[in-house]
């Protein structure tokens, strides 16, 4: 099954649109997994034991992980391996290079660490991206409006009369010919992502965003859905991962996607 | 001394502007290095002995080791470190991401590679580039042109009658209030470079896409320094460490870099 439709049988059986972010920093581990082998593996599988039947995939983001060097490319393949087959992953890489390069990038994110899905930058265009969508069985989030304050320098930019992430969103539309690409739409633009959903036809949407960014979670749920008939992933990091940092953090993490589960079941967007 | 200053020396000295792409792909690696313990570390350290004393930087792209996994990000680090202290390294990495993540890549590139500049991608705005710009020692070169045919698909789109990258360009002078930003041009665009050179004071540049990428070399050294009054290194990668597949490949790929440097010296840019 393609990563689309693993991902629609995930929200209708979980009723989740809940991706879980591992953006693990060794700095905010609870003190009692210090002594592991490898923290931030066990860290990870911990979290992802107390919550992979609730949510409906994993979003580990590779800068956390080259910033430990090859132990920490290790640690990303080790954690992807951890995740549970039913469960998507989307390798948060935000990679984008000219072609030559970007076939290298994807090759690592899809064949070597075992992505299901990549986020990838647009800056360079069509031909910089082929490389990962022409992995016709895996996906690909292109960064169309993102959650940072600075978003605003070039996405905001009008191009005859339509902001830059716009054009991007239409392009990705035309380059769509393997059914294998969404955007990424920053929950912190609200009244954004509706206007996204209507230009964007059934694309489905990566949002971070929520929680330690503050993004809203009913807007992005329902304008991000269009009322439960287009994917939106809701990807939550910080306010998961980092629940508590003692003994508990595990159980607690787990509390707090099923806290989300519980408040997106208000919505109305589960058919 | 800073980035900027050693390259300045090198080019005087050196009279070269050429800055060798270490893009190492372990199938285009001559027969007679593949049975050693390392190929792609061992076809390096040869390149960088025949090519340290007459080129003035090298800019291994990460993708080419990250596509070899862990195994690859330490051949990466163990490349650098076979670099002679004098010749800089730009590690092309065309990163960028929300601050937090920003934070981790920058610390990654400089710290565990430990390479004095970067490659970054400006699609997210400032403050998913401030991580790099905040080491004041290391230097950043923002995506601005590329040398890839699809760099019109976003880069040269108009806004308020001016294309992207220009704008960009802009921006990248406003934040270079630690005199550590410079620009990626590509050498594909040579009307383009002039332009580039007008609008961007003193910035220097990192000029891709001469070589395999059939960009001018004459047009890129003369705009892209001005007639030698600013910094433009020329990014040659494929046409040099390819020069052969035979056993005399490092002594090839140094003849190119000298016949590249004879070429340069026809254009009065060394004063």
């Amino acid at each position: 099954m393609k990563f689309k439709e693993r991902i629609s049988l995930l929200v209708k059986e979980r009723k989740s649109l809940i991706c879980v972010g591992l953006d693990t920093d060794p700095d905010k581990i609870p003190d009692h997994l210090r002594s592991a082998d490898n923290p931030v593996l066990e860290f990870n599988k911990l979290i992802i034991e107390a919550t992979s039947d609730i949510c409906v995939a994993y979003k580990p983001n590779a800068a956390f992980y080259e910033a430990l060097g090859a132990k920490g490319w290790n640690t990303l393949k080790n954690t992807i391996k951890a995740i549970p087959d039913d469960v998507p992953v989307i390798v948060d890489a935000k990679r984008g290079d000219i072609g030559n390069s970007s076939k290298m990038y994807a090759k690592s994110v899809f064949e070597y660490l075992g992505g299901d899905a990549v986020t990838v930058s647009p800056y360079l265009g069509e031909d910089s991206l082929a490389p990962f969508f022409n992995y016709k069985e895996k996906f690909a989030f292109v960064l169309a409006l993102t959650s940072n304050p600075s978003s605003q320098d070039f996405q905001l930019q009008e191009i005859g009369g339509r902001p830059l992430y716009e054009i991007v969103a239409e392009n990705v539309q035309k380059w769509n010919k393997n059914d294998n690409l969404g955007l990424v739409v920053g929950a912190s633009h609200p009244d954004k992502i509706k206007e996204m959903r209507n230009i964007s036809g059934n694309l489905p949407f990566l949002i971070p965003g929520v929680g330690a960014q503050g993004g809203d979670l009913e807007a992005s749920a329902k304008f991000g859905t269009d009322n439960g008939k287009s994917i939106a992933l809701i990807n939550v990091s910080r306010s998961v991962i980092y629940a508590s940092d003692g003994v508990d953090f595990a159980e607690r993490a787990r509390e707090e996607v099923q806290r989300l589960n519980r408040e997106l079941s208000e919505f109305d967007i589960f058919k």
